[in-house]
């Protein structure tokens, strides 16, 4: 049984430089034999970010990347969508709404062909909207820039690929830590799991390693020894004892099902 | 011997609704028959902030306001300031930049009898940068928009009114959480308070009480079980494991000394 594997990148990962993130996406790819698929469905202008992939995947040694757009739950259909997605060795969701991903998507027969393609070891990335959908939960909204407040953010189900996590992208740069914190206060049995921009998580089953130049914070909610949630109005301020926060920078490791980080980087 | 107790506010304390916060530091200066000393250095347009406090504490029952402002070392010599502070019942002061405080204020006589009539029981009241110099390590700068990293904060000693502590302020709505966390990490010896906008910490000897509509956050680093910090090199992001953070609305209450949430709100 091959790994399942997962690259969810926080956004604007680097396509000038060093592009470590889309690299690694390559490298798991099967590097210049790669296949790529770009899923396209999150983002509104689809053209110019088809033109920016291609270029970079090309400049990494890679022809071939194929591109499917959906606007439809019709779209979903397509037989030459379908092949395509049959046919890569490594398929990526840019970036733009997590909603048109879950809206067109979620329940259809092409999502049970991809994420059969996932359990036979194709790596799934996404960047932005394109990792948001990954988790079970989803993060959709949420005031950065307020205290945490019962109610404050909005979540829905995710596509599942990882389960258990909520994952929140530009992290640092937009200052999401209050409301991922709330996330977590409403649904601890779900780890969050911040991702700055130009970083990623790379999820092989339960492990997961962070790649790129910024960090990845985990927000653990399971040890809580207070909450207030359940007796508040909506809108009033959480009293949270006891959450556990974790920041991990690129090669730090950590286990998903045993909520841990895994000290692994010295002896890699 | 009477109760040290100190008022910490995150900026933009209420001025026009119930000003609860304001209203809380007349009662502890005697409601009244208070005697408010408004110390102003660290404010730019002192006219202003004076014209704005004035009207507010005379909202709320207090006529006797005085200001003493401090421009230069020697101003703090003035027997005048002396006599009004140690005539005051409450001392507040007000927002704008922290280093202007410990510069003008540190080590000085003046800030020595500041002390003492804080050890007798007068309250101390700051916002923003006004509580900001309260600890006795005072963060001066730090990136809100980057990862946690190695040197990515300034932090320089305070005036030293609490101890085993660092303050910082506009915590939400400035989205501080990463600066702080890098902070703590730095010093985790120091326990990290974010106060929100609007909201207050009320420190008695080594317990406090939070007040306003906000929330104050605590980031605990005694319990890390793996830094990084001491291998890096400036500006490299840090590796973190088993950060502790509370989130304390009004009323909730915090053991500085034993680093540990207190659960009195339902019994007050």
């Amino acid at each position: 049984m091959p790994s399942k594997r997962l690259l969810a990148i926080g956004g604007h990962e680097d396509k000038e430089g060093d592009c470590t993130i889309l690299r690694e996406f390559v490298r798991l790819s099967r590097g210049e034999n790669a296949r790529i698929l770009l899923m396209t469905l999150a983002s509104g202008t689809v053209g110019e970010t088809v033109a920016e992939y291609r270029k970079v995947f090309r400049r990494l040694g890679v022809d071939s990347v194929s591109v499917f757009d959906v606007r439809t739950r019709e779209d979903t259909k397509s037989p030459k969508g379908m092949e395509a997605i049959e046919n890569a060795t490594g398929i990526f969701f840019t970036g733009g709404n997590q909603l048109d991903i879950t809206a067109l998507l979620g329940g259809t027969e092409m999502a049970r062909v991809i994420k059969k393609r996932f359990e036979r070891g194709v790596v799934i990335a996404g960047t932005s909207a394109g990792a948001s959908m990954m988790s079970n939960s989803m993060l959709l909204s949420g005031n950065s820039e307020d205290s945490p407040r019962f109610g404050s953010v909005e979540i829905g189900p995710g596509m599942d690929f990882i389960i258990g996590t909520m994952i929140d992208t530009h992290f640092s740069q937009r200052g999401r830590y209050g409301r991922l914190i709330t996330a977590v206060a409403h649904y601890p049995q779900d780890i969050g799991i911040g991702i700055d921009e130009d970083t990623a998580i790379l999820v092989e089953d339960d492990q997961m390693r962070v790649i790129g130049s910024g960090t990845v914070v985990i927000i653990d909610g399971g040890g809580l020894t207070h909450t207030n949630l359940n007796h508040l109005e909506h809108g009033k301020p959480l009293e949270l004892h006891n959450l556990i926060i974790h920041t991990l920078p690129a090669d730090a490791c950590y286990d998903i099902s045993k909520r841990q980080p895994l000290l692994l980087q010295h002896s890699r």
